[in-house]
């Protein structure tokens, strides 16, 4: 069997490793358009900062070790131009040499991954203005940086914030535009003044509720950006971090059904309406667990998970993924901020008697030196108390907690069960109390309509 | 209603707050032999190092504040020393005076704790043996350190191995003599391992599967222990870490029904078998949830959370205390190890046909600045996949990771679905692939017979 993989990052070469070990006999061919295969692209911010030295850091697999060892022939700067579904055959451009050819296969695994969104702004096509998408964008930006004093960021999401975050590091002023009216609004308010005093403690520029109206380039070379309200911000760069697209032409001209937010549709076994394309990452489409409700959520993790189960049953096993839940963490300065499942009102929009708690509690024991303090979100159905979402912020042991209502919401645990977990503790760890017992026991409360 | 609680730590304080919660009406009596209520047990060994300054920061709550604030009077160095459960009467004496008087009560809650067991060795009543069980028992030894050059530390348990931490925190010599062929025999051999290597490039001398046969004392004063193979070790002072034994003394006199190892028998309203006497904390048994029998496992979570019920009910309320499934993590110097449910052998003993599987990866991504590796085992049901138990060790990230699978055997979950959990990512706090995923997708190949 001919296999052809388009996109060699996370979930292609997951789909093309999971599928060859089963199935050594598989023939793959996997063509990555941008220089690097298997890169971390949620490490690009670091690599701005230096905190990653180099691109390679960032890649596990180089086309060599996946062509000689894998047995998975990979070619860089290569793209798929074409995709004739009738006749089972792709167009790949050398992206080098301008060459074109034909490749036929049985299978094909679309991982074509998503483009930065640039939106419909006057004069963003300008040059100083970057997206951070690739390891060349990464690249581009950090050797902008080197040379420049001031930088603007458009988009306060993770993404936005974490590339501030590298910024500052760099010794820039940074100026955040989000045109939201808090950031990350999909935390409770709470969370957005944390991390709006998290940015400003560091000398971040924030600019909230406010769009760029225009983007000023004289001679087509950016200068500053307008705002809604009038304010002209000069930089020397603008940096575009407004949410990404999945990459579906090839799956338009291939007739494919696209789903939420235009990516391409898949079920739980990656297919997508054509029987011999396999679609997985972040051009295809995912399920939310909680709500069965189709999403568009793209994200590395994700994009792994989808990769391997589109392998499996590539290779002819039946593999399923059981969707997401909306896990999320983001690291801006020294706060880590998390959520998973539903907000509070979402929830309500799901048609839950949804409530919440909020608590604040040490990381760790309070007489233990170091630690911080940790806040907790739960959003749990006051009809029997089961949880349906929770948030969190403090230092990186918010992630862990995190990871416990990441499980708690994934098999339906009321919070007295969560309240009666037997989780582990040393002071340097937790307090005796941990903060995800603290919080449990508030919304037992509520649940109950004790005050006790 | 009069309510007596004997002892005024974690549980006994525990039960009063939340009784008096629930039912402002009941008059409470807290009596604490030591000069201390309140306090974190857990840290003592950080009192000896001065990571904690001084026994004050341990504390909670003082007799003060609990007898001031919480309407809960509470009474330092007075012992109960009788109970006369058919009269409803207690003896307490004022350690500080010697005056004895009577109590009567209505409701009596035993949070009498547990006491440093002393190996029966010859000699090991000298002076200069010290345990390390109460905040006068680390002001004395962290004096004595203080004067001293080298200590013995005979046990080699969690408490043990944390004052060997802390000792050589405080400069001294330390060696450590455990009875068992190695460290923390609970665990895999590989955590053993990991835990005496830490130790010994810390400089802690250790003597694996020794027992101490004699103290030498000359004049009533410590040099030296002898140890089973003829060497004799000689130091400052030798500090027992031998494991704690419940302080039954009152509940023997009451005729209370005792259980696992001799603590006081409660069931899971922490009802003992007196209808008017709880018990709560170090001095009573558990119940395993996961193996569903009595057992005694003396932790302080475990302490807080039974006196919380044994209070609710107390004061009218129907509470039940879901039981343990023996979590734990214990911190050397920088290695943390932790575990929950049962290790391997235990699985069998209890008629699983279980497997086990150990991983070792990155703690965060291996592109990222810090971070250490993880090394994690999963013990399984090799029928249908459910978890039974997990080990682990790396730093403190290990932590939230284990309470992770505390919540997957709680749930009863199975590998598969662990191996599905949404877990946050970005790479300050974890691999794209979780340590918590790559055991389970090891665990998953072993129960499906797959090696892919």
């Amino acid at each position: 069997m001919k296999a052809i993989v388009v996109g060699g990052t996370a979930a292609g070469l997951s789909a093309a490793s999971k599928a060859k070990r089963i199935e050594p006999e598989v023939e793959f061919k996997v063509y990555e358009r941008s220089g690097f295969t298997s890169y971390g692209a949620c490490g690009l911010p670091y690599l701005i900062e230096d905190r990653v030295k180099k691109p390679e850091d960032l890649v596990t697999l180089t086309p060599q070790a996946l062509t000689n060892k894998r047995g998975i022939p990979t070619f860089i700067r290569h793209e798929v131009k074409h995709l004739d579904a009738a006749a089972k055959k792709v167009v790949v451009e050398n992206l080098d040499t301008g060459e074109r050819f034909e490749e036929r296969y049985d299978k094909l695994v679309l991982a074509t991954g998503s483009s930065a969104s640039l939106p419909p702004i006057w004069g963003i096509e300008a040059r100083d203005v970057y997206v951070l998408k690739t390891v060349e964008d990464a690249v581009a930006i950090k050797a902008k940086a080197r040379q420049s004093k001031k930088a603007i960021i458009l988009g306060g999401g993770p993404i936005g914030l974490e590339t501030a975050d590298a910024l500052r590091g760099c010794g820039m002023e940074v100026e955040v535009v989000e045109v939201q009216p808090r950031l990350l609004p999909f935390f409770e308010e709470e969370y957005s003044s944390q991390v709006a005093g998290a940015l400003k403690d560091r000398g971040v520029g924030l600019h909230v509720g406010l769009s760029v109206q225009e983007v000023i380039a004289p001679n087509g070379r950016f200068t500053a950006c307008r705002l809604s309200n009038g304010h002209v911000l000069d930089a020397d760069f603008l940096l575009v971090c407004a949410g990404v697209r999945p990459n579906t032409e090839l799956a338009k001209e291939a007739g494919l059904e696209l789903g939420a937010r235009g990516a391409i549709r898949v079920d739980e076994r990656m297919r997508t309406s054509d029987p011999d394309i396999y679609a997985c990452g972040d051009c295809a489409t995912v399920h939310n667990a909680l709500t069965g409700k189709e999403t568009y959520i793209p994200l590395g993790t994700t994009a792994n998970k989808q990769g391997r189960v589109a392998g499996a049953n590539l290779a002819g096993r039946n593999a399923a993924f059981g969707g997401v839940i909306g896990a999320q963490v983001v690291k801006v300065f020294d706060l880590f901020l998390a959520a998973c499942g539903m907000n509070l009102a979402e929830a309500k929009a799901e048609g839950y008697d949804a409530d919440s708690v909020r608590i604040q509690k040490g990381s760790i024991a309070n007489y233990y030196p170091g630690g911080s303090a940790n806040t907790i979100t739960l959003v749990f159905d006051k009809k029997d108390g089961r949880l349906l979402g929770a948030q969190g912020s403090g230092d990186d042991s918010i992630a862990g907690r995190m990871n416990v209502f990441v499980a708690a919401v994934t098999m339906g645990m009321t919070v007295e069960q969560i309240n009666g977990l037997d989780l582990v503790y040393t002071p340097s760890v937790a307090p005796v109390y941990d903060p995800i017992l603290i919080a449990a026991a508030q919304a037992v409360k509520k649940v109950s309509g004790t005050d006790d």
